[in-house]
């Protein structure tokens, strides 16, 4: 029996990635039946087509699989869905009902493309970080939360930001042990000048962070590391955040490297399951037109054969593909460079495989 | 009667960059009187002298006060205050006492320091941004907060997201009138997709934005904001925040123009009254040692000759002597490139009475 992987391609540019990665699983098995790939629908396309984003059939796939690709789900039509359908959204609910509560997120600068980050070169040659953003709390599912009528008649929108110790515990530990596999260096990231939930994750990491001894831990104000990660980004191994905090510092981190399309996430829990995806959106101006940059994709596969399948050796084998292929010249439109080879969507995918 | 003003200098550098925008406010006025200057202490050093960050007499002053000027308060000690008497913190509950709830945060490249910053000249060459984030709401001031107690024992932090739609309303307002007044375009920041309080943000910002047919409204989700700011700053003009999203977003988009030293802002509110800060903080790393740049304080009591006084011509002479300063190539440390001249923060303020 192979290994069950969901695969949810989702929305816009979400559905030609997938079909890229896909066709690399394939490649990579040879016939072996290693993977046993079922396909669902998420997202606006699930809507369209079932009524919900997320059905239970799905949620029940979710639950069977080893492990789960996902592309990318949202757009204007998607936005435009009433909140409660949007709040329902599938890909907040997998986190959750999957309890995955650790996404990591790498950013590092692939050699070839030192020169397509807006940052100066010497700023950022050589970046390698790792934000490790926590995913299951926050103010993303803090209840109460709504809007609701004041007594003088008008509105007021309310959500909850909120931490349990043992939500900051577990995505600590996680946060640690990635650095002792890596540079050995953590900086946590709060607002615990001002926030008393970031006070108690200040606590909680300065706690676990005594397991530790020989990671060197820091922390810092969520602003003073938005300011830090443009100023000089190669202090930075492993940077723990809260959920929202994450969100938005893993999107500069990514941006930093100016390879957005290139950058894949790894949403880990307590055991081996995982969720797969490319740190870019759906990309609604794009999709469709054989534009997107598959890479992050199938670099996200690369994570799960890794992660969740412990085959090593399959996962260095796809990232050397990627690497060949970016050396080799081909570029999507994202990256492109004067002297490189175009590539659309597919023939991304195709040279990957080749290079196999 | 001169008109009032409330010097705070702070802590650390708070206090140097504090005597060298007096001391411009002296020459400006030259004898006549017209600027009624008390001076009183906030922060740690009002800790050490009244046992509270920030007295009732400090705070009566305030309420007395045509506007304020403030340093910069914090530091390690500082931080290592129990939580209740930080979370009473000067600078939070004078913007809240006095109810500044638009704080203007421009971010703009000095034509002269075009190779200070970290991204490549051409990005952001010419940058002339308006972050005006709110700052009477969010989890800043929201209820209920702080640690409790669970029935298994463990504890929970609670910090809550509140907007109301006069809250929203007025802050808008303010916006678009900033936009009218610069390049007409306005970029709402949100996390709509995600948060219910966000979403009253657009459909209040959304409603606001038709009153104002004349500027270009659009809307971003504060992680593609983050990324946006990267990558093509010059496509803003004002960018409207959230509390806790502009706290982050501004510092990012200050570090853009490499001259973080050099940044002022204002704190306003329904009136002229204001309160006037540099961006940076209280810098403890290099407190007391005049290497400060002061010019982000002395252009923070333009901005207050300019909002609260209706001084402008007084505003821009202090303006363009800052200007000269550069031009005539004065450099505090944070600021310092090969041919310039090196000035420490008193030098900086003498250089800019000497051009007044
Ligand atoms: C689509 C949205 C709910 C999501 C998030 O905010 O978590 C996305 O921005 C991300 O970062 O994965
Ligand atoms: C010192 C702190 C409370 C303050 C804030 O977060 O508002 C500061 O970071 C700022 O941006 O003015």
């Amino acid at each position: 029996m192979g290994k069950k992987v969901l695969v949810l391609p989702g929305d816009g540019i979400g559905k030609e990635v997938m079909a890229e990665a896909v066709k690399v699983l394939h490649a990579l098995d040879g016939g072996r039946s290693r993977f046993d790939i079922e396909e669902r629908q998420i997202g606006m396309t699930a809507y369209l087509q079932d009524g919900t984003p997320l059905s239970d059939a799905t949620l029940d796939a979710a639950d069977r699989a080893d492990a789960i690709l996902f592309g990318a789900t949202g757009g204007p039509a998607y936005d435009a869905l009433p909140a409660e359908l949007r709040n329902a959204t599938g890909l907040r609910l997998l986190r959750k009902r999957l309890a995955l509560f650790a996404n990591f997120r790498p950013a590092f600068m692939f050699p070839e493309l030192a020169d397509a980050s807006t940052l100066k070169r010497e700023v950022v040659e050589g970046l390698d970080l790792m934000i490790l953003r926590e995913l299951n709390g926050d103010l993303y599912y803090g209840e109460p939360r709504g809007i609701r009528e004041l007594p003088s008649g008008e509105r007021i929108g309310i959500n909850t930001m909120s931490y349990a110790e043992s939500e900051i515990e577990r995505v600590a530990h996680a946060g640690f042990q990635a650095a002792r596999a890596r540079r050995r260096k953590l900086c946590s990231v709060d607002k615990a000048n001002v926030l008393e939930a970031m006070l108690l994750w200040r606590e909680v990491v300065t706690r676990v962070s005594r397991g530790y001894p020989e990671v060197e831990t820091s922390h810092m104000f969520v602003d003073a590391a938005a300011m830090a990660l443009m100023r000089n980004p190669r202090q930075f191994d492993v940077v723990l955040t809260p959920n929202v905090f994450g969100d938005i510092l893993s999107d500069a981190a990514a941006m930093l490297t100016g390879s957005i399309g290139m950058l894949p996430s790894a949403s880990l829990g307590a055991g081996s399951k995982g969720m797969y995806e490319p740190v870019h959106g759906c990309a609604p101006d794009i999709a469709g037109r054989n534009l997107a940059n598959p890479l992050a994709m199938i670099l996200s596969a690369a994570m799960m054969l890794r992660h969740s399948f412990g085959l090593e050796p399959e996962a260095r084998r796809v990232e050397q593909a990627v690497r060949g292929v970016l050396a080799k010249g081909w570029r999507t439109a994202d990256i492109r460079q004067p002297g490189t080879r175009p590539a659309g969507t597919r023939e991304m995918g195709d040279a990957v495989v080749a290079e196999l």
